[in-house]
């Protein structure tokens, strides 16, 4: 089984309207809700290809209840810890143009809910084949949340995927995750400042700081791998228009379960590109196209990125 | 016991962002959750002024139970029928200039549901004094609706305030309302395409239809009140800048009060317009500034509006 973790879930509500009109008061015609939240993302895609999966984190109050609701819809196993404060709301507004976002900030977790979710956390580990991390952690938890996550599952002997950004990523990056999975602009906001854009040495610099690998989603650019035993890219022979959020969930479900499988470096990187180009071709993030992956996986191009180990 | 009635409510969501950027994202810097519709807006002014009160309608789903939340967080009584489909919700989004605001269509209820309303609503009646009936219907339920909430109110001895708008206000006339209070657009509306602009003459044709009273609410100018007594308007001595959404539901629950009390009707009006400008004193619907309305009470000038009875 595959656990997918999501810290900072949301109810993601796309509100449709004719035109967007600043300061002006909007009838919407239709209201869409979906849970959010990378790792529910993850989850979803999973679920969706038939392997077992259960999705956690910390929902709260009346939206975190929808949210249950909605997973419980779609037959998402899901075993989340509740929290006092309110889980969040996402409100994109969609007009004839283009979306405009509201994101509303997490709940404020306490100290005590923490400790209680890592306890929950270990105590889903027994099933657990590979973990997913994914997304933000809300505010309260400890910026090293992560950090402790990959620990308690090493001790399990249950390898990781970290899906993060910024501070979160930094500070899980010191426990050692079996994988991370940055996208091009999670990589360079890491980067020195003042040190040359090299995409290869910025991944390598993850592996240093403690990752056992690196895999840099790059948009059409496809994926690009840094491992122990090799570098990697793998790029899909055809482009997709479509809606890219969600493409690099799609990408971490692919990771999850070609990681919990073994398979091997290249074979795994065709698939998450295929599976991150099924879900571009979806309207909706934790979605995919399964007749897409399937017409692409067998034409995605894999090649070396460089010769030898990086290590 | 005044029963207020609020067949549509809503959580009024209320994002705080820097500038509103079409197509842009946004993150939210502060969430201010309220349960909204006009009727509860009635029932919070009420229960602030110490009157005992009751707030029925239709609330459903997580949405619904959160509005159920804030109101029992405000101590507010209340006793909805529990429905399928989800309360709407609506966002207004402020930024330094203005706000812009996303309603969400109402929930669709069913004859079922409308039915087992006008059952709870009758088994409420009997404590109440007076019933306000506020706001839109949702969508499924029968346009004449207020009508068989006027009725049953009647038959019961119960005096009704309706503040609606529409073919519902139009609907609702024919059963008979003790008091309608239409803001001056809504009674426009109503006016026959190509016949004169005239208030009074509106208002007067407000009463042909059925209804008993009628008080227009006119924003900074005051009220106007036509009854089978006389006409009055009424109008505060002092101006104020503020928050005029929710002045209209203060006016509602100055004069289910005073229709409780029979009170005088010069004397009711210049209470309903102090109540409304302390609405107006506040940054939120659904709250009075007492001190406001101590002190712009005493300088309420009413005055006839016509010399004799329009009927």
């Amino acid at each position: 089984m595959i656990v997918t973790v999501t810290p900072n879930p949301a109810l993601d509500l796309t509100y449709r309207v004719d035109a967007l009109v600043p300061h002006g008061t909007h009838r919407v015609s239709a209201v869409a809700e979906e849970p959010g939240g990378k790792g529910l993302n993850v989850a979803r895609v999973l679920h969706s290809l038939g392997e077992p999966v259960l999705a956690t984190g910390l929902l709260g109050g009346s939206t975190g209840d929808r949210v249950s609701e909605l997973l419980a819809g779609a037959s998402v196993p899901a075993a989340f810890l509740p929290i006092a404060a309110e889980t969040r709301r996402t409100v994109s507004v969609a007009d004839h143009a283009d979306a405009t976002g509201f994101w509303e900030p997490g709940p404020m977790v306490t100290g005590r809910e923490w400790a209680a979710f890592v306890t929950h956390f270990e105590e889903l580990l027994g099933d657990a084949e590979v973990v997913a991390l994914c997304g933000s952690l809300p505010p309260g938890a400890p910026i090293d949340g992560y950090a402790t996550l990959v620990r308690v599952a090493a001790k399990r002997g249950v390898p990781s995927v970290l899906d993060t950004s910024g501070e979160a990523l930094r500070h899980g990056l010191a426990a050692g995750p079996d994988l991370v999975k940055p996208n091009a602009a999670e990589l360079s906001a890491l980067r020195t400042p003042g040190s040359d854009p090299d995409e290869l040495a910025d991944a390598a610099w993850l592996l240093a700081c403690g990752a056992k690998a690196v895999v840099v989603s790059r948009g059409p650019e496809g994926l690009l791998a840094l491992t122990g035993e090799g570098a990697w890219r793998g790029v899909s022979s055809e482009r997709l228009t479509g809606n890219p959020t969600g493409a690099g969930d799609a990408c971490v479900a692919a990771l999850c379960r070609g990681l919990r499988d073994h398979t091997p470096w290249p074979e795994l990187l065709a698939d998450a590109v295929a599976l991150s180009a099924a879900a571009v071709a979806t309207p909706t993030a934790g979605a995919v196209d399964l007749a897409t992956y399937r017409r692409l996986r067998p034409a995605v191009r894999v090649s070396a990125a460089r010769e030898g180990s990086p290590c």
